[in-house]
């Protein structure tokens, strides 16, 4: 692979960025190791708290000394009423019960100015930890904050949908934009544009988003090898995200059940659903989603609903069962295989060449 | 482009099919167009009756010496209560009324067996007109019209959107396989896994689909030009399939106020909607669907609403009104360009070298 303007902005050999999934899935091995094999390692840090986050950098830097970047959610209003509160959590006990979970009425739920205040303070700590990469995922950060980072000379990635949102972050400054096409697993991007209205193929997303904005785009979705690569080079990206093929790696976090998932899904196995955090994701069919199923049009939205199902995505993973965990998975699970980091981007490269 | 197993089957210079696109759009000219510009021209011939197939291709004949396809729809079973049917009008007469038609309570619908034999008597009319090449929609024909069409040399295509399908084509003896992306515009073709179930995204679907069949694999689905071409072919795809391109061409049948239309739509003005015909088909958000939107769950089935709609359908194009016409495109209306057939086939081949 030829070095291009994405390869030289962020300072790698191969145009390949591995996904921030977020939920202790980038392990400090799992950064590392992408960055070591000439990619991007990206910490998925929306769900991290601020010391967390130095924790994870100073692991990182030990194991590497190429660069890597953070992901940061960013965060929006949210607002819940006591009944809407009380109703979700009558859904969820008939599951807490089925788990032998005790059964919840109230919780605390975060505050909107928490929430504002921890991403401020994420961001003051990728400053101190001189991070030379961040993405945004959610929407556009305010001015300000933009402004900060890029007087720190942090390059800045934007996440979008559709070709607005692509546009509005080039406009607010971003160095270069990931276009989620319809393919791809867990969350979905979308801030400007209904989510719904919001899911474009990546063979119609990418020509589109390419031929209106200036900054290079990062194709996101459904790219689990060489030829996912090719074809997004064919589009007009200049590199890729790639989240499930690193989601089954050796040095990803990801639970052992949540792995065996996704290596025996097949490509219709994932629905979009917003039941386990409020916000619409990308995941494989459970018993979780299709129980809550009925009840999604009047789910609390994100991160409410994300604190109230946190219990429960717990419990299941620690009884080594799959039906009610948070499968998130893009549309080509078939292509997915158990193996080391370095092993898949050599693949990767090598088909791609 | 290269000559490959594709282009020697089916006998022409380019890899590139027009979509059989349903519904008065593939004039003969349109047709003849493609086939003279070294792509496959088809007919789609869904709709028709046996004498109007056999007509087009006469015409057709009369326009290029080169090869050119037609496609049929596989019929189904169908059924309809008098219930269904009247509440069905009952709320088709709102719009009715909005378009000064009379209301209709009863309608002529079609019969179980009618449907059958006309798809029967089709396929005796491509044996008859010797047409070398036929796909097929909505399923899998008997063993015995395959056996027949095989008998007379004639290369058959499926249409799959999922890998199962595209295998269970491949077992009933296809020659070729299209892979339907969710980008594609118009009816789903999907008829073994559902249709919501069946959203996969070309990135993810070609690539699954080639590492399991062993026929060559057609993309379709938001394909408009040589980048889309170069990337099918990188994915494993070995042609590609194009109809919203061909749709805007000068040579279509399309009403201008729906090459407008889709002329001035973006990528995510299309929804997925079965109000038109009963079955899954993505087209431009319109007043239509909106209107008919809450009632998609009890719509009747194919192809009782597409008889139900017919005549709000032509009235709306008659009037030059695109809010009640079925406006059917792929997620890629910004890629469409007004020009002739020889200039998009000329720009996609310079564009994909």
């Amino acid at each position: 692979m030829a070095e291009n303007v994405l390869t030289k902005l962020l300072n790698i050999e191969y145009p390949i960025i591995q996904a921030p999934m977020a939920g202790g899935i980038t392990t400090s091995k799992l950064v590392a190791a992408v960055s070591n094999s000439s990619g991007l390692g990206m910490i998925g840090a929306g769900y991290m708290t601020p010391l967390q986050i130095r924790e994870q950098i100073r692991e990182i830097k030990q194991l590497t000394s190429k660069p890597f970047g953070i992901n940061l959610f960013v965060p929006n209003e949210f607002q819940v009423t006591e009944n809407e509160l009380i109703s979700a959590q009558q859904k969820l006990n008939q599951i807490r019960k089925q788990l032998n979970l005790q059964p919840k009425e109230f919780i605390d739920i975060p505050a909107v100015t928490n929430v504002l205040n921890n991403f401020i303070e994420q961001v003051q700590i990728l400053i101190e930890e001189k991070v030379p990469i961040c993405s945004f995922t959610f929407g556009i950060p305010s001015k300000q904050v933009i402004a900060e980072l890029k007087q720190s000379n942090i390059i800045l990635i934007g996440t979008a949908t559709t070709v607005r949102e692509a546009v509005e972050y080039e406009k607010a400054g971003m160095d270069l934009v990931v276009a989620q096409g319809s393919e791809a697993g867990g969350h979905r991007g979308s801030f400007i544009n209904g989510e719904q209205e919001s899911l474009i193929g990546l063979m119609s997303l990418i020509p589109q988003v390419v031929d209106v904005v200036s900054i290079p785009v990062i194709a996101a979705g459904g790219i689990m090898d060489g030829r996912g690569l090719r074809a997004s080079i064919c589009l007009g990206a200049k590199g890729v995200q790639m989240g499930t093929a690193f989601l089954t790696c050796v040095e990803s976090g990801a639970h052992p059940v949540y792995k065996e998932a996704i290596l025996h899904a097949n490509e219709n196995d994932t629905v979009l659903t917003r039941s386990f955090s409020g916000k619409w994701a990308r995941g494989i069919k459970n018993e979780f989603i299709l129980k809550m199923n009925d009840y999604e049009p009047s789910l609390p939205e994100y991160p409410i609903q994300n604190t109230l199902t946190q219990d429960i995505r717990k419990t299941s993973a620690s009884q080594n069962n799959p039906a009610f965990m948070s499968l998130w998975s893009g549309q080509s699970p078939r292509l997915a295989k158990s193996q080391t980091v370095e092993s898949l981007i050599k693949s990767v490269i090598s088909e791609a060449e």
